[in-house]
């Protein structure tokens, strides 16, 4: 086994031994709060790490796209929530294919996403679940209002070949449970109620209400992660590693990475700048990226990296991240365990 | 075949009259002027459209990474251009191997650079041409001072196995010809001195010195493009058609595409808003993006889509777009001529 060092760059490189700790943390938090945790594949996009979640104790995987769900449910997966309104008839039709591998629930908030699965479930395999989604602030989809909610449910339950499974949000927040609560003052029974985010992750059992939590980056964690509090450095599991392929000024190096590596996802909120922490040189700054080119300011660094030298990058976002990539390397104690195509990256549909 | 409205979303779709005449555009105003054009495939990634630039007079082409060069000479680009610094012996041996299959030529602007392509010559094919890479103003690589550019030409001629070819930076911009002319001044004859970029490539006949030009983003043109007055809405060959998922308040739209469908990047200079131009909806603003989601606020359109209506989005930036995509559709008139793998995508080492 090769060490990390040999790797050519830019390269992704997750640490498998990272990636265990923090499915195990997750699962134990979900399992001493009575939460069922169904993991969002989104961030790694890869079976393996799926079936791992599972073996865990999981109950299942979440998907965005219906392509990430074709992946996981062929590779074995069979309980899969699509956490996003399908529309269309083509939509219509994978649905129905994933229905003979795997149980699927949808989330929805519209009568026209509602449509495609009454669409759907006319050949489908099994009854398909539907969670009814909700804004807990988040102003993405989700009904805004109790009253939508109610009727969507009451159309949910008069559609032969659907079962109504409950609500679903993202993320999780005190108005999630106010929400929940209002729904069931309306008589109606709620066996799933699904809230989702790793930022937070650790205060989910504190909204009343939710029996299932949904969360993705915490696998890999990120440097938003970190400063959001939900994660710290050790438990970032991916870092891409680069290389200094430039020093055209004293206060100036390129790196070989630019947005096709990195992204060009910014710190939230502005205040801190840079497209990701280099470990090594903290007071260096990714200050812009081209396509290819990361240009990185030196002048807050006593010390400066040479043309040459590898950098360790802790990325700003990773799930942007690993969906650029077409492998990602994986490494134990600093050896390369193997190359894995990243299954499901670049799925949208 | 079928036509585009039959097609399932998102998809990147591109419309091949366009791209032909994008080619013949550039190539007619390389040959009015007597510049050679050796277009960079950053933005298309794909061999078919690098054979036609070179059916159509192109003396070869520009790729970004030795990955991208790889995937071109496999398909019989037999004359390429790696315009980025190399480092490292990895990057030799593959740099040897291409050397096998195409003229190569690569650029770089430090000694250490200089040091890995010494490396490949001495195992290479044939002699590799070096050109040195100088900054016009844009400060990402290339040697910032003619002196520098001397040494290291010196050094250049002096290694083995390695042909001194010229001078190349990007963008080619008014400092541009006293640079040439300065390295011209210190009498070293300069068989090529290539410049590049897309925005004001109209202009490349007025910088004094340029033997050849590099553009990539030509080829498909995009929101940024029009902006810079480079090209027209009718010259864009590639658009995302997306599809209305939500409509959670009247002002706001949720598509089925974000930052892993039309990528990140926001319109240069921070004056114009949103992630792509809505073609049919000029007043809708795509203010929002999460990885898969699309907030569009519709507060200033007379017209609003529903849930389910198809819109056809003009992206920011095209050369990220296609490589987050494992494939795009091709079309003629309306109607589908294929799907291609985006053969170079993800390709970043």
């Amino acid at each position: 086994m090769s060490d990390l060092a040999s790797l050519d760059t830019p390269v992704p490189v997750i640490d498998l031994d990272i990636v265990e700790r923090n499915l195990v943390r997750m699962q134990n938090y979900a399992n001493a709060h009575g939460i069922a945790l169904r993991p969002h594949i989104k961030t790694h996009k890869l079976p393996a790490f799926a079936k791992r979640a599972v073996e865990l104790g999981a109950v299942g995987i979440t998907c965005q796209k219906l392509g990430e769900a074709e992946v996981m449910a062929a590779a074995g997966l069979d309980d899969i929530l699509i956490s996003y309104p399908l529309v269309g008839a083509a939509k219509a039709r994978r649905l129905v294919a994933l229905t003979a591998l795997a149980t699927m629930r949808v989330a929805i908030d519209n009568p026209v996403a509602l449509a495609t699965l009454a669409q759907a479930a006319r050949d489908a395999k099994a009854p398909i679940g539907v969670l009814v989604e909700f804004d807990s602030g988040q102003k993405r989809t989700g009904v805004v209002s109790v009253a939508e909610a109610l009727t969507l449910i009451a159309q949910v339950k008069e559609t032969p070949g659907l079962r109504f499974d409950g609500l679903m949000t993202y993320r999780s927040t005190p108005a999630t449970a106010s929400f929940i609560q209002a729904v069931k003052d309306a008589g109606v029974d709620l066996p799933i109620v699904s809230g989702g985010g790793t930022p937070g992750w650790d205060h989910t059992h504190e909204v009343a209400g939710l029996t299932e939590m949904r969360v993705g980056t915490y696998i890999y964690n990120d440097r938003m992660m970190v400063e959001a509090g939900a994660a710290t450095l050790d438990d970032c599991a991916l870092h891409v590693f680069a290389t200094v392929i430039s020093r055209p000024e004293e206060n100036r190096a390129v790196i070989d990475c630019g947005s096709k590596t990195l992204s060009s996802d910014p710190m939230p909120g502005g205040k801190i700048p840079g497209f990701g922490l280099i470990l090594d040189y903290p007071d260096a700054i990714i200050e812009r990226l081209t396509e290819e080119h990361g240009m990185v300011d030196l002048s807050q660094c006593e010390d400066k990296p040479k043309i040459g030298d590898r950098l360790q990058i802790l990325p700003n976002h990773v799930c942007v991240v690993t969906n650029l990539h077409n492998d990602v390397v994986v490494s134990r104690g600093g050896l390369v365990e193997g190359v894995w195509p990243v299954a499901a990256r670049g799925l949208t549909r």
